[in-house]
């Protein structure tokens, strides 16, 4: 594996899930695997969880970190090609990559989008030319159209969690005040879509009209405006809000009504709740919620070091001899 | 020892003194304590002696560190409960702690005062907060009101540095322009009147008129508002300063006359003069004390290595097996 | 070897280029000579290259490593000597130097020039009370007149590159739209002379009238004002801006003229191109000769590791028992 950006790096995720399980159990039993390896962790934008799991990954791994943030302590990047650097821009991708290679055997990066040109962001280019130039393999830390680092911690998540073998699980689209990427919900779509069909899951997708995300993302999921009905006999109800695809980086509504509250929770078949965090308390997802008994918010942050862990520990076996 | 807060958490200061010594001079003698251990260092602001000597503790102690200046890299923290979280802060310190004690096995957490309303800064919310939420030991790494890491290096110094069974420790306040908060004094005075309960100083509190103190910290001190009363005889002189407590958060005076100063120390028995740092040279505290063979102030902060490290190895020898 | 601040602290520079060949060949050979020691890198600016590469030798090194970004995570520090600390500085550099000297048994720092002042900039302030005050071994990681990391990095890169024993180095100067130091053609311009006088290279330097750099950098280099007669027969161009040195950090022209693209490229013997990076293309150089066969800047960037490698081993060496 030289890359993990998304599902489709995945082989098998009945696997994957196995994989992290037996990792969990013995978090520092593969330590000498990283001896000796750097790895690098390039922020463009913030982070919390993604970076303190990824480091503490690493570091069960037995691996040195470097972390960068980009936007704070190195240079504005360029992007673009072929252009007359005489603006604000001071290094450009290609060089910032390549150079980042030169000192790191694995990268992550995150690279949030921009949420003003569609073909743009969903072109993922930041992502794409970084691991074009670097030359090393990448993790992706969220980019601009996915996060799947943190896919994979829902799925082991719901996996440890479920009490039936085909649970049905919930993607549904929560208040916001601020324009969101779909990078989380896309992503938590094509994992659930590939789990539907290996038989781990039922997924449905809710929103309001107009916040459809990119078909590419949720061919397999059953979608529904109706927030009432996707809610019914749910064993796990995904909680996040996401900015319009159609009408491109807008938010269309509020949308006060959808924020999951222990009364709809009654619903569902008693399920449990997730979100990927950080969340906005009172607007996204009741206190009653996040304070209740059937919030899996911190556990899914948690499974965030073995969903790491897993990865890089594949990328280490399959791109360094020992 | 489950966290670090302040003088109450430390059974005897005699006993803790002589494991400090101990450590001092066997500093790497206790490296596989923190094997596999990772200690997260949270800053709500600035820092410089405190990060980088708990860093050098915990490598000491072969614990893996993680720092997060969540002001700068992560998100702005809600700490009010019950409330819709729509305007500028996006994660609750609910969660956030929580998170942190996912990720690590002993957080330390840096929060100052925001010196506007005493009760709220008094009731050490964030601290207390951060605690309840984040399941695992924690070291306050300068609170509202203590500084405890400080305290504990302070104490360490004048033990060292004392030629007298019993020295005389004068507090004495100093001149400033800005607003500072109350935490080192109280954390200072809170440490040496119990060490005066416990025989190892004499201790004694001078400043302006309403400049006093909590009375909670200083039961047990000598309090004049006549510095050269106060500097007679001392051993040890503590410069600091802090804003009114009764007055909350104000600066009532400039207050230049404050400053020691060489002839000052004439009133002394050759005092040795500490201060915690940073500090503002010709305002707080003459060159030529700083320049001059009584100050401890570099001893001082070398120091806080070794406070820092007796305070992991305690907790690490209470909370974990190795 | 007290400290690595410009060739003058290198004996010869043809050992020094073995000894890092010697190290690049076996980088985690001498994983055991920084064992229990810990490098400070402290930055007033902003850094990638230096700090990651400088990270990664240490860790080779079996260092541990501690980052400071002064200006953001700390405090703004005073460098004036006897002030009244009434304004925005809130520590002073010997303190500050000191304290870092307690934490640290090998201390790096970045601190670039402010360009107003040509006799503060040159008399390299900053950095020589940083080493007066902080008591330890200090390596420079560009300071306000030299770079001389990335020099010793250049020399290798040269050395590894050169298929004659004498090949042409030509600097030539670059257009640029800010005014940036002359840190890095200095530092380059003293290496290249003193290892002409070793007999490794014959160097020239090129630049616009008024540009000319300051004569203990260049002394017994060829300067030309004629960028054409410099590139005839060059193996080597070094390719960087700087701001004037007489009429002190001025950009007196933007100089499009003067980038190095493949045209000019037609005069050198297929001369490889060097930069320091981060690199403005298609304005400092074109993104034929940055994408061509011809450019050097990757694995000058990755030989930083290296240099930053044997320097610490040669202070490690001297400065400690093992």
């Amino acid at each position: 594996m030289k890359q993990f950006t998304s599902v489709h790096d995945v082989d098998s995720l009945t696997r994957w899930v196995n994989d992290a399980i037996a990792i969990k159990q013995n978090a520092q039993g593969f330590e000498d695997y990283g001896d000796h390896k750097t790895l690098g962790l390039v922020f463009l934008n913030p982070s919390l969880r993604t970076r303190m799991s990824t480091q503490k990954a690493a570091y069960n791994l037995g691996m040195n970190t470097m972390v960068i943030n980009m936007d704070k302590e190195g240079w504005a990047l360029e992007m673009n090609d072929n252009v007359i650097m005489n603006g604000r821009s001071v290094e450009h991708i290609k060089e910032a990559a390549a150079v980042l290679g030169e000192y790191c055997d694995i990268l992550g990066i995150r690279c949030f989008p921009g949420l003003q040109n569609k073909e743009e962001d969903y072109s993922e280019e930041v992502l794409e030319k970084f691991i074009k130039h670097c030359g090393v393999p990448v993790i992706s830390l969220e980019s601009a159209t996915r996060h799947p680092l943190q896919s994979f911690a829902d799925l082991l998540t719901i996996r440890e969690q479920a009490t039936k073998p085909k649970p049905k699980v919930v993607l549904s689209w929560a208040p916001h005040i601020k324009a969101l990427p779909q990078a989380v919900p896309n992503s938590f779509s094509e994992w659930m879509c590939r789990a539907q069909e290996e038989g781990l899951v039922e997924f449905v997708i809710t929103h309001p009209e107009d916040y459809d995300l990119a078909e590419d993302f949720t061919k397999g999921a059953t979608i529904t405006y109706n927030q009432n009905e996707a809610l019914k006999g749910a064993d796990f109800v995904y909680v996040k809000n996401w900015s319009s695809y159609t009408d491109y980086g807008k938010v269309l509504t509020i949308g006060e009504d959808w924020m999951i509250t222990n009364n709809k929770l009654k619903l569902t078949d008693n399920a449990k709740v997730m979100h990927c965090l950080p969340v906005r308390r009172g607007l996204e997802l009741a206190d009653e919620i996040l304070d209740g008994p059937n919030s899996l918010v911190i556990k899914q942050a948690g499974n965030r070091v073995f969903a790491a862990q897993t990865v890089l520990k594949k990328i280490l076996e399959t791109n360094f001899t020992r």
